[in-house]
């Protein structure tokens, strides 16, 4: 029941602290949220794009919506790590798989599906990604997956 | 699009501060799950159980899956109602729907299922609910749902 | 040594739930200022003037400084009560005096001195306290201290 | 006004991500505390001593004060470093100098002092500090400090 992960294409390690975790001795679960944002945005500066450089020109990025399966809980101390491949996009959204390891032995702890939306930051009414994301996204996403998915949109 | 919602049995009423916002000017995407969790503890209580008071008895509550759709931003100072309703359980788990809602005009800013698992404290292995969460979840949750969802335990 | 604290006369109950407790069994430290900003927060709401509301007018309100000290952990479950007591300022500051209490029995958990200066939010610089904001602190701070602590600004 | 700091001993970085900052638009003021107790982990840990491994042996450690002062806020993305200098310690307590520096010039963001009392995980009450912790603190604390505080105990 319990899943190892191959090597993912972009992996955060992340330590967890104390402020991180809950008097159930666990990473309340709600914070498996900030780890795979912190993992979305490095896996954008990675590629050499800001993502949050974009608050100046009127543009944000909101999660529109999210499942996640918790599979193992993460504990003090533990080295976990984060990744975040993008699988599909379209003209205002971008979908990513994430999971959190435990970097010991590479157990899954958690698998995560996240929309991501692109906004216009006054109005926070949905805008056309970038051209530099959409770049980035066309060079990292299967061109088939791309084609399915935006007809969703 | 945006949706309204009607009365439903449990409503918490919870305030937007500022530690709650991020630099884009809305709750951070994450806060919504202390929100519900938050929620579901005062649904609890207020039927006469202490959800936490179980860790004295080597039980706590993990939250094993979830999804969550964010339709609406909550802004800062918004007033927010934080629904919690039981719609199925089995033998060790509990499925909750969930939304928040901005109070002054019952907009649906997000929508949810959580699946809140019990377990042992020390080990993290499923438990059997307790006795007065069984019944109240029997008091609560529709009796034909229960059987549906009882078989994907 | 534990001490009990008299009626105060701005108190903001709170809730201690799990997302505020860490892997030690209480209330993680850096929770205290949260659950103090929320009590400044409400003091002035509950006095007819928005704390927050002067974001659209290029108002906001920083921790310039504060201090702490931690006498008795706050624990999962416990009913807070929040004071903050406006006890001096100047032009551009306000300083509180918080206490964190446990209600059951008014124990003093925490005591703290927050000094807020009042601030531009395009550049972040010091500006002089909404006119609104000064009658409310002169009506509630005790005029021989606002003399002698104004000296120090 | 705004002040650099000279290398330190032990710094960690640390970066900022969307979930410290708030609708400010900077770090929300109780994160540096966050910030620091990381810092203070990761120079535990950098001389081969788990601070938390002690959670098994009825060993937690607990902040018991501390003062800080904020000169200059942090934003998102900012790369920081965090420092975390033990100034003195006594039977069951130690003493930390910690910064948060912005890592590209070197300007002091914020400078604490914070007391760390050791106490037992189930009572809460203050114990010795380990006999590891306490070798750890004479080769790096200045004996004059050590003897000069250790009076306050």
């Amino acid at each position: 029941m319990v899943e190892q992960a191959p090597e993912a294409r972009f992996e955060l390690p992340i330590r967890v602290y104390i402020e991180d975790t809950d008097a159930g001795g666990i990473v309340f679960h709600a914070k498996y949220l900030h780890y795979m944002e912190r993992a979305r945005t490095e896996w954008v500066r990675s590629c050499g794009v800001g993502l949050r450089a974009g608050l100046a020109d009127n543009i944000s990025y909101v999660v529109q919506r999210l499942d996640i399966h918790y599979a193992v809980a993460a504990r003090l101390d533990d080295e976990l790590l984060v990744t975040a491949e993008p699988v599909a996009f379209g003209r205002v959204w971008m979908d990513f798989r994430q999971r959190v390891l435990r970097a010991a032995d590479r157990k899954v702890l958690s698998d995560s599906n996240v929309r991501v939306a692109c906004v216009a930051l006054d109005t926070g009414r949905p805008r056309r990604l970038p051209e530099n994301m959409q770049e980035l996204l066309a060079r990292n996403v299967q061109p088939i997956e791309t084609i399915n998915r935006t007809s969703q949109e």
